[in-house]
C-alpha cells in the first residue's frame, strides 16, 4: 500500500497488480467513462502532451487543480464523461495527480484503475489472479490524502477476506483502520478531507457522493501499452 | 504531519517547529539519554562518519536494522543509555532511520526530538511558542510506519487542544484517527506493527512498553548547530 507517488520506489513490486486510485476524481471519472462506453483512454502526464493530442483531433479531458484548461473539451468531473460524449470514442486524459500515478505504476505486472464504483469487481479479479496487490494512492501533489487511503483500506479489507492473502504492511493496516473508522458514516468523514474543501471552493463538490457509491459496475480499466482499455476477464 | 523522510520536501516549512520522532527506538533512546544526564548527542548519518568519531575517541552508539555495529560502544536500545555510560558525556549516534530524519528537519525553525516519554512537555513548549508544528516521522527506510504515526497523532491531539491551533492536513487528521483507534489499548495495537516483529526477531522487543510510557520527563532534546542538547525553556 503506497500513500503517495513519491513513495512508490520504496514499495515497487514488479510481480504485483497495481491498483491506481484517485477517488476525487480521476479514477472515479475513468471508471465512469468505461461505464459510458469509452473505447480507450490515453493518460498523459503533461498539459503539453494533451495539447498535441488536441491538435491531432483527439477529444481531450484536462485540468489542473480542479480547473478545466482552455484548450480541453472538458475537465475531470465524472459527470462530464457522458455516453453522448465518450461512447465508442478514444479520449485523452490529463489530471493533476492521477495520470502521473498511472504512468509510475506501469512497472507492476498489471495496472488497474480502482474506485468505489468498481471495488467488488476489482477485489474479485485480484483474488482470482492470486498475485500480490499494491494500491497506489495518487495523493495530492505527492502528499498523503485521506480519500484515496480510505479506498485503499476498503479494497484491502475485501481482498484480505480471502485466506490466501495476509499483510505485514503498516500502511495497509493503517488504511484498513482508517476505513473502519470512516465507513459507518463515510459522507460525514469526508467532510474533513482537504480535497473536499478544494472542490467546494470551485463548486466541484457535487460529485463526492457519487464517487463513494459502491459497485455501480463490473468494468475494470486496465493499462495496455500506455492506454487504458476495458479488462477482458476470462472467467 | 509528514509520514516519511521521502515526503519531507512536500511538507517543508521553514517557520515550523519540526518534531522528529522514531518511537522504536531512536527518539525514545535520545530522550532517555538526556534523562540520564548526557551533555550532547552528535547525530551522524553514515556509519563511516560514526567510525571517524570513534577513532577520535568519542563514545559511539551505532546500529543498522537493529543490529549493533562492531566498532560501536552500544546500539539503539534506550536501556543502553544508562547514566553510568552517558552521564556528563558527549556521544555520537547513528541509526537506520532516525539520524537522517534529524538532519532533514534542520530546515525548520527549531528541531526537537519527540517521544511519548516527553510528549506533554513537548506539547506545552509548542503551544507556548505558538508556531506551526510539523511532525516528521522517521518511518522505516522511507516507508510509512504505524508507531511513529500514532505518536504524531497523539502529539497533534494535545497541541490542537489549544484554540490557537487548527489543521487542514489530511495526514494530521489520519494520524489523530489512528491514535484514537489505538490509544485505548496501545500495547495490543502495537502487536500488529511491522517494527515490533523486526525487533522481536532480534530479541530487541523488551523496550516496546517503555517506549510507550507517557511523560517520564520534561526534558526536550533540541538541535543546535548539528548537535542535540537539552532545550532551556525560559518559562
Amino acid at each position: 500500500m503506497c500513500y503517495s507517488p513519491a513513495l512508490y520506489p520504496f514499495y515497487e513490486n514488479p510481480d504485483a497488480i497495481v491498483v491506481v486510485t484517485d477517488i476525487l476524481r480521476a479514477s472515479s471519472a475513468i471508471v465512469t467513462a468505461f461505464m459510458n462506453g469509452v473505447e480507450r483512454i490515453i493518460p498523459v502526464g503533461t498539459l503539453e502532451e494533451a495539447k498535441v493530442y488536441k491538435e491531432k483531433g483527439f477529444m481531450v479531458a484536462a485540468e489542473r487543480d480542479g480547473i478545466v484548461r482552455d484548450f480541453a473539451d472538458f475537465g475531470n468531473s465524472p459527470y462530464n464523461f457522458t455516453s453522448e460524449r465518450v461512447g465508442g470514442n478514444e479520449i485523452v486524459y490529463s489530471t493533476t495527480n492521477g495520470t502521473n500515478a498511472i504512468r509510475l505504476a506501469s512497472s507492476g505486472s498489471q495496472v488497474l484503475i480502482g474506485a468505489y464504483l468498481n471495488i467488488s469487481a476489482l477485489a474479485e479479479h485480484i483474488k482470482k489472479e492470486g498475485r500480490d496487490l499494491l494500491v497506489l494512492c495518487a495523493g495530492w501533489k505527492n502528499k498523503f490524502n485521506l480519500e484515496d487511503t480510505l479506498f485503499a483500506g476498503a479494497l484491502a479489507e475485501l481482498v484480505l477476506e480471502h485466506n490466501q492473502y495476509y499483510t505485514i504492511c503498516d500502511a495497509t493496516n493503517g488504511a484498513i483502520d482508517l476505513y473502519k473508522a470512516a465507513k459507518g458514516n463515510m459522507m460525514d468523514y469526508i467532510e474533513k478531507v482537504a480535497q473536499r474543501h478544494r472542490l467546494k471552493k470551485n463548486n466541484l463538490d457535487d460529485v463526492i457522493g457519487y464517487c463513494h457509491e459502491l459497485d455501480k459496475t463490473d468494468l475494470i480499466p486496465v493499462l495496455e501499452e500506455s492506454t487504458l482499455v476495458q479488462l477482458i476477464d476470462i472467467k
